[in-house]
């Protein structure tokens, strides 16, 4: 099973910039904490990782990803979560199962505009607070939506 | 570790009820699923439940494991997740940490006001649209969060 | 035909309460006045009532109509018309023919709240304004569309 | 008692148009539903029905009700009931008794501008949803409000 | 000076309808107030009337005026006022000079819609509040305005 | 009879301030307006004036109209038409027949603000969009409506 | 192929009104137009034409347009298109289909209301902005939809 | 004079949650306080107390103390005062003079729903910011009003 | 203990101005209130009075209480509650603890604005609705949080 | 007459993607369609193609074609038509005249966002909902603009 | 060139008031640092400031520059830069260049009432955010804007 | 002390596109500006500049100028300043010292959108409106913050 794991604007440097509100654990960490939370499954998948801070590379790579027939999408959109119409509408025309990831819960921080997530109405499903977990937890219920 | 997972209104019949939007296994396969995501860590997690239609209900329960000194809490709060600011307010007080949890994707579905949360503000992480994989994948993150 | 008549929050005491807005007839005259409008045909439909203050308590009695698979409701759920999304969510799911029905006329009534109803979306239909002869023609109303 | 039924745009057709919402039975079957609700009583009855998509024509049709000292109105708008201002202003000055009717349950309608009824600040009451039977049973509302 | 007076939607029965809020006064009183205002100069003006509850009629007699080369318009368009933006739009093109009137101080009134006037933004003024009064202070507004 | 002219803010050097839309005019030329406009009536009528920026004066000098039992009042609150609930509070209580003007007609200009009146509650009608004639029009409305 | 071009409210004037905004061609070019655009296909298509200030007199030609199996209708609405529920109700429900025609471009100009359409949502398409062009371009579209 | 004090959700743990928002003090200090404002007054002041998480249960125990001919009623209804339609349309018909109550000053929280209160509008005043102390102003207050 | 009460626009003939709304009490009982409510404590409290039409007089009074080192502030902003973000800036800054009060429970009045209050930020708390009593109970509520 | 293309973001697999909502039919037919559409005429026509999942590089795009005097533009700028301001300041600056194209009636879908165009204020023209015949229209529209 | 420094509420006390916020530097020290930041250019600039809590003195003030041909102002109005309207049209009448600064940055604070200016509309530009030096950066602006 | 300017979109051809708006001068003006506007301290500043039209490219260049401990930026976002919260979040987490700046006063321009800095949260500071001058008064703004 091909998941490809893929990160929006700000998230290149995560574990190095706020560490107070994302922790300080980088995304080179997810295969690992993915091991082991999945355990034996997790020899089945196969991550590849890709992250840019321009919308239209996030969507170049989505339409690749329909070429390249992936099983599955992790995407943490970044801010794109909230501004991106065009984000979501590649979502929804490529039609690749995606979980929408979040590292800290935007839903609990003050800006009402971190509440409404474009991308949702396109994906399986959210998980969003558990900082770098969150992606494994989220390999994990791809893999238990695709299996 | 003690989990106390609480289901809010119309959740008594999940499995029977509109299928089509939540599936067809009801609540008592989530120990199960929990064992088959946690592995050998399940063993150390005592879960109970706790299912009400009513609002009051559900703050008397929570404000017991607060009493309790309950290690963490999974909540569904159903409809009330859109509508109880009392509910948000006792989450707030008694500190216990929470993840909210939604069987269906809720940030996806039509209705704004299924957008907007008032748990949100008071949990941990949120977790939807995974059927009842929704609450094992939220034991499990509870459990990292607290180890 | 097996007909339930749900009363919400502060419709106890009918009759008694505000006559200048709600007349003074006690919920008792109904079923004469169902006598009185369908005639014969009210031998045929065996109506019950239940009253409650708390949400959780009408979810609670609209789950076990859907058990005994009553053949309609009639239901009048006062402010909880304009608040209860978690009632809504119970009609949405039991699927009993239901006719939403209020004593005054609500959607006349100065506070914008009251013009919006969560239970209407999940209902055949709407009869508002004729007192204690809303439930009449309720019953009516059902009367027909069942048969 | 003479009871004027009026209605507004897009009724001419009724039982032709879209008859998966509005159903297949046209206005003219009104008369036969009024006698089989109210039985006896229809005798004391005088119906007469206008129909205009014109909102000025139907302004003219209430002022002249005003004149011949109609007993009570049944109004269908159809949109104007959403939008007219000025016809909402005729029956707040003509002062006949008017019931609210729909053929379908608009307050069920996903398009929020349908929940709103100018008209119903000046009338006895509504009923909408049950097809043509709402306007037989709207005479029977009148008639029980009347006498 | 030919100035042509239009008046919409539930002007025709003005004096007779709701005294309370309009007065007792007909229409035909306001060429005696005119003159009683404007004194000898009355005798150059040339009032002529016209009321329709059809928004369509009102467009059409006020592309007739512009045919007519009226020289003033005093235009009192009811509730469409705060609706027709057909109308209005006429007003804007015809570049016949108007004076907006209203009976009763219709700023002053309760509901927010009367507070917005499509019509404004095509007026010379506005002249509301002082009953039949109004018309009278309108003719003599539009005879400063053009002289 | 004794009519106090009450001017708010930026009106002291009407006639010399952005002519193009106030006109070149100065106030006082209001008492020979009036004269123009009432004829002999105008010898009845004893006018005052008060002019200031301070919105604190205009509310005393109101209270003032108040203890002399001024017979009416005719206000262009200017911008704090749109802005001040105390001015409005104030004539509220002091009940002394108000009629608000404007130079401009307000009710045309872009601004949305500006079509907003807080003064038009308490007034007993509005005149607004003649220049300085729109005062003379005033002062005639309020003898008419006195007299 | 018969087609049926409906224009709305301040449309009869076309030409001789606001010639800046709308130029100054009148809707009598346009089968020449069509002929201009279309070449020999025009050939194929019976054009007509209607006009009325009237809402209800444009619903009644609707009306009449289904009963008599017209192919397709070209409708500029004029200022109905942002007001008027019940003209699209009316396309609702005959589905004859019909091209969104506009003189200007509408969803350029300031003022919100004129970015909204009623029409659009039982329509194919829209076209706006070219003048008289936009129905010649609207008729070849038709044409083209409906081959 | 009986006066019934009525505490609604998250109010059972006072003095033990959060205890930086609403001090450490429990409910039962109250009645010593009303004695230390009251004096000698408060002898003549009978208080009972109730407190239920449950919007149902409120509700009922207003119902009970209108039938108990309770003086006066102290209202804390928590998070229900910004949500609870159905509590207010309670106080609205037993018409028990109440004093509303917050121990926080609600009005200086920034959720602006805490700003909205569903139970002033049938409320003879508001109290809220003082502690614990808020409930004896109330009862002091209400002492003066009934007095 | 030096408090100072101050009273903002239209409060200077309490008593005489709208009795039914806010009784015919005058400013002057004030104290002698206080001594009923406070009883002995009274004796240790300086009180003093400022009242004011004028937003910049209220704010330079408020300097000046700063300067003085005033203890406590009683503060009925009068219609500038709900207007001067400038008052409240003040209140922010010269931080003397104080207590907002209204003569009338302005939060149960039907203009939404005056249930908005920029002054409850920057208070202890809010005492609204017992007439001249609300001052009394808020000179007490001071005393109470000072000692 | 040079004419370039531009497409946004998403467009790239027009003909594969969803082809229930925009057809099977690829960009690369459009030129085809000009022919047929413009006939003669399209010989003086150079068509030229520009698609880009990135605002930046659509951006950069139509400032190349401001310095290359393009003739005119064809402008499909998918998602970005809604929240690209960046892109609109574009073509308000360059001012290349542009006609605004979709292949789908955006102004019919469900999405208010959608009914949004920042492009608009800077287009000529619209046209939308004929498949890849929009494209072929809005050529021959420019060239009878640009003519 | 003459230059008029005018500041609004709560700037009296510049310096002593909040320091975190503001800074501890007083006005007194502006001279200073625009002699500092033009250097030569300084002796050219004949500075006088003006402060007052009165929105009517800040418009008389206006006012008075206007009548003595100031050169240029400099303008922090505090709080009532988002409420009056007043002030704002005064600016705009005077047509004296202006800049509108401010001590900390408002468009950064939380409230969103802070973020609308009503003086920008009639401002050369806005400084905002530099501590006392945002006066000097505005001289300097203004030395530039004027030369 | 190195400072970076970077401009967004539409910022390449400044003086040369709408020269009314922005002024004819182009950006490579700005370090002769700040020579004179700094006078000899502009010695000790090391400016450097990047544009581009591409929201990803200003992210990467923001992320580099903290990997460069860059000292400070100077930020002309373009329209990215009112729809880019991506931009927005990397301003919040590099943390380097930035002034926000436009060429026009984007506060007084008409579309509300434009009033809206995403930018301004995370700036010390924001100077708009004085054309190119703006760069040269943030430099120095900064040079006098960061010294």
């Amino acid at each position: 099973m091909r998941i490809l794991v893929v990160n929006g604007p700000n998230l290149r440097f995560v574990g190095q910039r706020q560490p107070d509100i994302y922790g300080s654990q980088g995304l080179d960490l997810v295969p690992e904490m993915v091991s082991q939370v999945l355990g034996e499954a997790a020899k089945n998948i196969a991550l590849s990782f890709f992250q840019s801070n321009f919308e239209g590379a996030l969507i170049d790579r989505l339409e690749e990803a329909w070429k390249e027939k992936t099983d599955g999408l992790v995407l943490n959109a970044g801010a794109y979560t909230h501004t991106s119409l065009a984000l979501a509408d590649c979502l929804a025309w490529i039609q690749v199962p995606c979980v929408e990831v979040h590292i800290s819960n935007v839903f609990a921080r003050d800006e009402s505009i971190r509440h409404q997530s474009f991308m949702a109405h396109h994906c399986v499903g959210v998980i969003a607070g558990f900082g770098l977990m969150s992606y494994a937890l989220a390999v994990q219920a791809l893999w238990h939506h695709l299996s």
